[in-house]
């Protein structure tokens, strides 16, 4: 297979799956939407999950694991939440297969048919809160806050590698609460774990609203998301945070005894975000040579490339120099290798590295060593500077910190570059279609209204932005009196 | 619910169902034979997770993942493999739900059936090696060594809590070489691991061996076993490494060129533990007042409790000695909590923890503390010291060690105390009747006397033990002629 790839100006969306495929992060697989994430691209998803853990714990949650199953009629217990989930799922029905008496190879069993159908979990808050009831007797049990690692099934018709494929990974936190308002505090609270996550370690600006109610979880009273833009000015939801109320309590009667002894319903909260946060980072940085990963999620920071001679003295030196260096960055937990390999060539390692996004490139050349220097290029802006050895290690570590910052700052000038207020709905479909991104406008807040708009123009309501500035003005559809901005797009 | 636990003596097998349930490591769920794993059971799971993922990647492994489903037709391509899992599986028939035009509710969708039916993962090695055939073409691609952490399927009839249950946790290696030997030397590689893990972490001494052709994992050309002894003498399958041939590299035709550019299949193996582990864990070293666990996998390695009298200056005191104690042994890693809830008294907590198997307690008493003494618990043995305050810590770090040592020295005692040799028939019974435990005996080599064996004592062979003695002998059963002894036992 060719390592070269399609242009984003060729075409954005053949790029995007080329880089998956050949970049290594993903493969398609024979289960139709499902994929096959490969070391790489898995590799990513674990520094992205281990630093979200790490914040998951210290906010005070736990770990659990619910089962894979959920039974067909928890899903009908919330009535929102059936109608969201129900036309999109994996039912198992039948429990063995056995040979075809007729010769027909292996065919389920029709005398093993469950009594009752089973769901392959599209999200856990049925299974899960049909468990609280067990466990929340009384306030001393509240707040319960856990977290689940796990996969989940939607039957999607149109699928992309990581975007939206029927099998994902991802986790789901649910919370219980004795009052409203810490519910509201948790949903908040994530949002925030999410926002920081999103940018500190993604390098990818996020703007953090509430969903209109056309586009909330089913069965929530509130969704809020983290919003990115991508490099084609499409949106993309990279997180959500749902405030649940006492709806899925009330479906499974989860009651609590207050400090008063009065029973009453518990407060939830459920929150998540997947591998499609791996798309997110690809469409966000990545160019036409490769993947561009931010310094701290890179599986591999830093790469060593040798250049010999065929002097066997220069050889050991610059095998020497790579050693101490990789023991130097090593002590300040940089992931680093020594790429000697004999079978490839220099050329061919640089293109390899560069297409799987290695932050940082140190080449030991022979003829350099002789002049104690190094080429050190960084992958982002793809800057080649020749380095005094003695000042290797803390040029390396300084770069690794400026690449992730130069990321953050590059895809925020971006989005402000490609944030557009208007006001007419000319202008707002011109704008759509001549500039992309994200357009600040007035809207009736009407459901009809977002349908339509929709319909009309393919852009949703990404969000209201949390501590939007209040302004009068009219609906760019309807005319009609609104009293804010509301973030419009296109979306993955 | 009460915390008291039926003993071992009055009944064994409640006794760790009520060791499971009430020290916090599972629950029932609603879906027969599924289990939900709470919060202390899931965090000696991400302990025992995170140690062989290190392990993993020290012996050049790589993560990836999978898909959940199999198409129904891949499980029948290696003739074995299909008659072993075929029997025991979750089959996805339908994609869709929809609500009951006659008003019984959500139904499944009969216009929403799948063309070829999917099966939930029971292992990958189907799905994977029609992967590896995108992967591999020449030895350059060799050897190819993935992991995945995933949940897999079986249909089990009967279930235990972690011992058997429907879906469960675990980790499959699938590994592909270009020669026979290679692949023999992995599957053995790993079994290695699997039995350094089970020791110097579970602190559970475990036989490796080789199982007879009755015991074969379905595909493999031999499996490899780690065998555990469990307190009420009965065998536990630990872990499996299975050198699988060329079996699924011909059943989904993955070929490779070779250096001197000749075509031959590729060589297989494929290595797992589960989530049955932890069952293994609580059976091998807990007691009749809960978890005893061994401190490098305890999720908290030492509590320090505070015995408060009136006096606000020893209070202060005393929360003094607590923080600095903790800061000392965080430092050196150690998973501490100080519990100075004031809403359960000490008596209380003294119970909690013990049944949780946390190994160190120290109470921090308001008496003791103004003559500079502390008193120390270890969970193991239930001894009590007091000990001078500046001695504290380091005492507990020793203490660590020792608990660590102890828990192994006293499992591999109960197993040999109850290994034993027995030469006929009439003794094997009685043996395992009276004593229980593993024996050692003579077999004649054949399935139908191994059969007839399991018949009439409820006894297996366990293993063929590695580097086993040969010597002459003959079968307990037919008295046919024997080269080496085997281990039989009862088993979970």
């Amino acid at each position: 297979m060719s390592k070269t790839l399609t242009t984003r100006q060729e075409d954005y969306s053949q790029w995007y799956n080329d880089i998956v495929l050949k970049g290594g992060l993903a493969d398609y697989s024979p289960v139709k939407g499902c994929m096959v994430i490969k070391p790489h691209g898995y590799a990513l998803w674990e520094h992205m999950r281990d630093e979200l853990d790490r914040q998951f714990k210290a906010t005070g949650h736990q770990n659990a694991y619910f089962p894979l199953f959920i039974p067909k009629s928890f899903l009908s217990k919330e009535a929102a939440h059936v109608e969201g989930f129900a036309k999109e799922c994996a039912v198992v029905t039948h429990y063995r297969l056995k040979n075809d008496p007729n010769g027909g190879g292996v065919i389920v069993d029709p005398d093993a048919k469950l009594e009752e159908e089973l769901i392959v979990r599209p999200t856990s808050e049925t299974i899960i809160w049909n468990t609280y009831k067990d466990w929340i007797q009384s306030y001393r049990d509240l707040p319960l806050l856990i977290n689940q690692w796990a996969n989940v099934v939607r039957w999607e018709m149109r699928t992309r590698l990581f975007l939206r494929t029927t099998e994902f990974l991802w986790q789901e936190g649910h919370t219980a609460h004795a009052t409203k308002q810490e519910a509201i505090d948790e949903t908040t609270k994530m949002l925030d774990v999410y926002a920081a996550f999103a940018e500190d370690y993604m390098a990818l600006p996020v703007i953090k609203g509430v969903k209109t109610a056309n586009e909330r979880f089913a069965g929530a009273e509130d969704t809020y998301c983290i919003e990115a833009m991508m490099q084609d000015g499409k949106a993309l939801q990279a997180g959500t945070s749902h405030f649940l109320g006492q709806n899925f309590a009330k479906a499974f009667d989860v009651q609590f005894r207050d400090k008063e002894n009065k029973q009453d319903y518990v407060w939830a909260t459920s929150w998540g975000v997947s591998t499609r946060l791996i798309g997110a980072l690809v469409m966000a940085h990545s160019d036409d040579e490769g993947l561009v990963l931010p310094p701290k999620l890179a599986p591999l920071q830093v790469v060593i490339v040798p250049i010999y001679n065929k002097d066997a003295a220069t050889t050991a030196k610059i095998d020497g120099i790579a050693a101490d260096l990789m023991a130097t960055l090593r002590k300040q937990n940089v992931r680093v290798k020594y790429d000697n390999d004999d079978n490839t060539r220099p050329g061919w390692k640089f293109a390899e590295y560069e297409l799987k996004g290695v932050p940082v490139r140190i080449v030991l050349g022979a003829r350099d060593i002789e002049n104690n220097l190094v080429e050190v290029a960084r992958r982002d802006t793809k800057e080649k500077t020749s380095i005094q050895l003695d000042t290797l290690a803390d040029h390396t570590m300084h770069l690794l910190t400026d690449i992730q910052s130069n990321m953050f700052n590059k895809a925020l000038k971006f989005r402000e570059d490609n944030m557009h207020t208007v006001d007419t709905w000319e202008e707002f479909i011109k704008t759509l279609d001549e500039k992309s991104g994200f357009i600040s406008a007035h809207w009736d807040g009407t459901s009809e209204t977002e349908d339509k708009i929709k319909e009309l123009s393919k852009a949703t309501i990404r969000c209201i932005p949390l501590n939007n500035a209040l302004e009068e003005g009219k609906c760019i559809l309807t005319g009609n009196p609104s009293t804010q901005r509301v973030i419009f797009a296109r979306a993955y």
